[in-house]
């Protein structure tokens, strides 16, 4: 039996355009959990890692609103109730789905945190935006009030922006592997993990964001996963994508994925962590596929995705 | 080696009169873990459950504050945010606790439901109040626009109430059970669980919230714990509580303590659940213990609290 890490991208839980209602969300959930219940009924172990973006966003803006009433908490907090709430949602309707193919398992879902360096260069350069829009103003205010950094987000107003450090460690790999080992399914990682850096007196939260494909990736490695399948919005990672000679990938080797990455072939956006969170694992012995939410049980037969491998 | 199920009470979290800010709450938060690392550090397997009263009631206030820019979400999912938030911050602070003492242990939070019964009657009587204070137009408001529950309490304004119904089972039991195995000291059951319902498609949320000590003392049950150590502002259970001949219990028997509970001797507040959850769990066999949180080591060698058995 094969255990595969899926990370599932922000659309599993919230497509474009939605304001994020409870049953908007809800609704996300339940196509996603179809789909990784097929995996699981398959016959594969699976842990389940995702993003937060939208829902740490709401925390974040809901933690501002009722600051005159209630204390806000920082971001590392922001991120562990995003957790809370996105994993109980998630291991409800996975059950659930599991169920209805009578392939009962337990589901629960394991608050992570994700250990960072300090000294992460990452820190020096906060780059990845967080929650609301403010207008120059307020953005100006908060800065002077605290030690947060804003920047102008292309005319769409002021925006937070904190650092993305690498993730060095799964603080709880080793209860996520005694659960796996027991047939549990586990979701993990939400968000990328809560980061953490470790001081004299032990670990202590950092406001940063870490990315939730290389921490999955950190994860697979950690618990010896055999796959890592990431799913986003596209059935396959593109060459040349955009122009007229554009073409989907099927396989990749490795030298040869390093090379379209030194070309600059997948772009610094969405698709260019994503291909190196693959490689990373490649380069560790494992074989990990990017392919979209609907493809995710044909993947694994190697029917559908990008493959990636030694 | 024996396991115990350590329920702990608000003010291991939050004292009296704190305003919730996240540095109060982790400064209570590291005094509890003292105090737990030392259970632990004796040689005892430790599954810590925990109240969320304060926190829950920030996060139902933060959705109200913001739900003119982010969707509000339903209480079960605000349970299970402050279960993320309060398990994260528990399992930092005990893991460097259990590190100060040389005694490493994986601390994982499992994202908890208890499941409860639709057809309790506790459906049919709100009584526990949740959230924040409100005006009596503004709670009739909240009555006419959906189906919540409010009620004037005492003066101090107009609160909303929710059903309390008894816990029948812990759904993520056999994932605590397996992490407790493997030695992982597991944080769980936060604020009682959330309270869910089974029906056709499986497992649902509802409005209302569940007494951790009787959800605590279910767990208990269902991974076969030794103990159930239930962690209060007081030492011990007192008899004629607040009269001139009170005398504290050091040790009681079943049966005489349920003759204490039929003369009243516990009041419905807040000792009546925790000897109620006690005595449910000796009448399945196990052993119980009330006292405060600065008395756990020691109540577990006999030396301090009130101890429950057959």
């Amino acid at each position: 039996m094969q255990t595969v890490v899926i990370a599932l991208g922000g659309n599993a839980i919230l497509r474009p355009g939605q304001q994020g209602l409870y049953g908007e969300q809800l609704e996300s959930i339940d196509r996603t959990a179809d789909q990784i219940a097929d995996v699981i009924a398959r016959g594969n172990r699976v842990v389940v890692t995702h993003g937060n973006g939208p829902q740490v966003g709401a925390i974040v803006i809901q933690n501002d609103a009722g600051r005159d009433q209630v204390p806000a908490m920082p971001l590392d907090v922001c991120g562990s109730m995003s957790q809370g709430m996105l994993g109980y949602m998630i291991q409800q309707r996975l059950s659930a789905a599991l169920h209805s193919r009578g392939a009962e398992r337990c589901v629960t879902t394991v608050v992570t945190q994700a250990r960072v360096d300090a000294e992460d260069p990452a820190f020096r350069r906060p780059s990845k935006p967080i929650g609301p829009f403010y207008s120059e103003e307020e953005a100006r205010a908060k800065m002077r009030e605290t030690d947060e950094t804003w920047v102008d987000d292309a005319g769409r107003g002021w925006r937070r922006v904190v650092p993305s450090p690498d993730p060095l460690q799964i603080v709880e790999s080793d209860a996520i592997r005694s659960l796996i080992a027991n047939d549990v399914v586990v979701i993990c990682v939400g968000g990328g993990g809560v980061p953490v850096v470790r001081d004299d007196e032990g670990l202590r939260g950092v406001e940063a964001v870490i990315d939730k494909d290389f921490a999955s990736e950190r994860l697979a490695r950690e618990i010896d996963a055999d796959k890592l399948l990431i799913l986003t919005d596209v059935p396959q990672v593109m060459l040349n994508y955009g122009e007229p000679d554009e073409e989907p990938l099927d396989e990749v080797r490795l030298e040869e994925a390093e090379a379209y990455e030194r070309q600059g072939q997948f772009g610094a956006g969405s698709m260019g962590p994503k291909v190196g969170a693959c490689l990373r694992f490649v380069r560790h012995g494992g074989q990990a596929v990017v392919t979209s939410l609907d493809n995710a049980s044909t993947a694994l037969d190697g029917k559908a995705g990008t493959h990636f491998s030694r």
